[in-house]
């Protein structure tokens, strides 16, 4: 572990405290974050990557502490604007934000490729860890309703607040893509240590990224500890739906919910301290490191990485 | 003319306040502005039409007086957020006003031609009267340089001021594209009284329009006055570098110089009672009607228009 590069699964919110944690862990050289792009859509002409946008402003310093998503000191005079023109508002996009999705979407346009553009965009905001997407193809994270009606991610998370029920998630496109030659080389290295998965929503961010063609079975192949952080404190998200979700799919809402979805592929996971029951371990037959999970600040957030980082080279031993 | 329908040919802003002034003369049934579009380009993925805007925000009330161009109360928040990204910021785009282009850009991705997308912003912002671009196609004006190297229309008017020199210029695809058909209906029409053309500047928001293939004909055909308010006085542009291209293209700057570049078109030119020289006429061989063709006002353009309308009715007798 001594030195070993570190990848780091991630989706958005949870996962870019955790990526900020790791970052001041190790080295620019030693983590390479890797992004889930399920959530990624078009709105307005604007190729959005709500993720890779969340752990991005995160590492450059610029994100919004208190409300929890996009840039500090945002203003909001495009969208009221659109709004007035009788354009969408459902999706809220500051002036600030909408210059990195200008910026992002014309690159794109040019015909480079959302690696490439996120390395650049990173670059630009001073970020000297590694971001890049799980793939450059288009994956789309898409909701699945009673009655077999299917629903877009953004349309479930951001216009219906999560609040259909729903029976499955799918992951449109991803067994027939690959994963991003970044993050293949990455779990390539030879230096590879270990591989941390953030505490995102299981289902709608890190699934995404284990359903790309190649992840899971390039994971086994390289036995080195993979360490999941919970994003569950007494059975409840600190953020978001993942427990309303891991219940409605039939995953018991907790971290022994958490150790089935990644069953087979984790070997260690982090919990908070109010969860480690009796045992010491909540009741897991894997390796379990506890402590405080929450992430508000910088410090919290240096603490759960370590934590991870602890609990990798633990079990490299 | 009493009850007849006006058609304005206009470039961006001379031309917005020529059709504000039009708009306050003629109630919505009787006026159509019809607007270059010779000037249109794509910037940051987005699709921009500055003299559309330029006429909408005038007759929607939202332009910024004081700055000649854009929204009032205009911020520039995303601007400078592009700029702190690498991004190019030599074209100013307002937050406000990149609704509007983020607007028309992903209604034009639908497949939406630029009529009915101008038509459905015009009526968002409450525009009564029609605002109909010269071509759904894309005609682009392209300025002529010594040595035969040509410059894209917002390289040589924004980004350099239009202080290169010029030996001509050219209107990419006009002579191979129809006008739209709002344009032609509007030309066809039974109770067409006449055509103003707007004091914009002849070569480069006129000309792309009596470029399109058949309007000169359509024009000529209709035997109704065609009348222009002349965009100089003294010899010198009231805004612009219309005299120092009319000077470089070989054309003398002055309302001579307006009136041989509209040679066989016009019936009669509005100029300024400082250019109506010893004859009364300013020595030109049409009809003249001289008079304030300032129009820093609501009530000044009014008055410019009125004159326009009256040496219409004139010259219909």
């Amino acid at each position: 572990m001594k030195g070993g590069h570190v990848v780091l699964l991630s989706g958005g919110v949870g996962g870019a405290k955790l990526a900020d944690g790791l970052a001041q862990c190790l080295p620019p050289g030693k983590l390479t974050i890797v992004v889930n792009t399920g959530d990624d859509f078009t709105h307005l002409g604007l190729r959005i990557c709500p993720d890779i946008d969340s752990v991005s402003y995160m590492l450059a310093g610029l994100n919004d502490e208190e409300r929890g998503w996009g840039r500090r000191n945002e203003t909001w005079r495009c969208l009221e604007a659109v709004r007035q023109l009788g354009g969408p508002d459902w999706f809220r996009l500051g002036d600030q934000d909408i210059a990195l999705h200008l910026i992002r979407s014309s690159l794109l346009k040019e015909g480079r490729s959302l690696s490439e553009v996120t390395a650049e965009i990173a670059a630009q905001m001073g970020i000297r860890h590694r971001v890049v997407p799980m793939t450059d193809a288009t994956v789309e994270t898409v909701l699945q309703m009673p009655g077999g009606e299917e629903m877009a991610f953004q349309d479930y998370f951001v216009r219906n607040q999560c609040r259909p029920r729903i029976t499955g998630v799918k992951y449109r496109s991803a067994c027939s893509s690959t994963m991003s030659d970044a993050m293949n080389d990455a779990l390539q290295r030879n230096d590879l240590a270990g591989i941390v998965i953030a505490p995102s929503n299981p289902l709608l961010s890190i699934g995404p990224i284990l359903a790309i063609a190649g992840v899971k079975a390039k994971m086994a192949e390289r036995k080195v500890p993979v360490v999941a952080v919970s994003p569950l404190i007494g059975g409840a998200a600190v953020k978001g739906p993942a427990a309303k979700i891991m219940k409605e799919t039939g995953f018991t809402p907790g971290n022994q919910g958490i150790a089935e979805y990644y069953k087979g592929l984790l070997d260690g996971l982090v919990i908070h301290s109010m969860d480690e029951g009796p045992d010491g371990r909540g009741g897991l037959d894997i390796a379990v490191k506890a402590g405080n999970t929450m992430m508000d600040t910088a410090y919290d957030r240096q603490m759960v990485a370590q934590m991870a980082l602890d609990l990798v080279r633990e079990l490299a031993q």
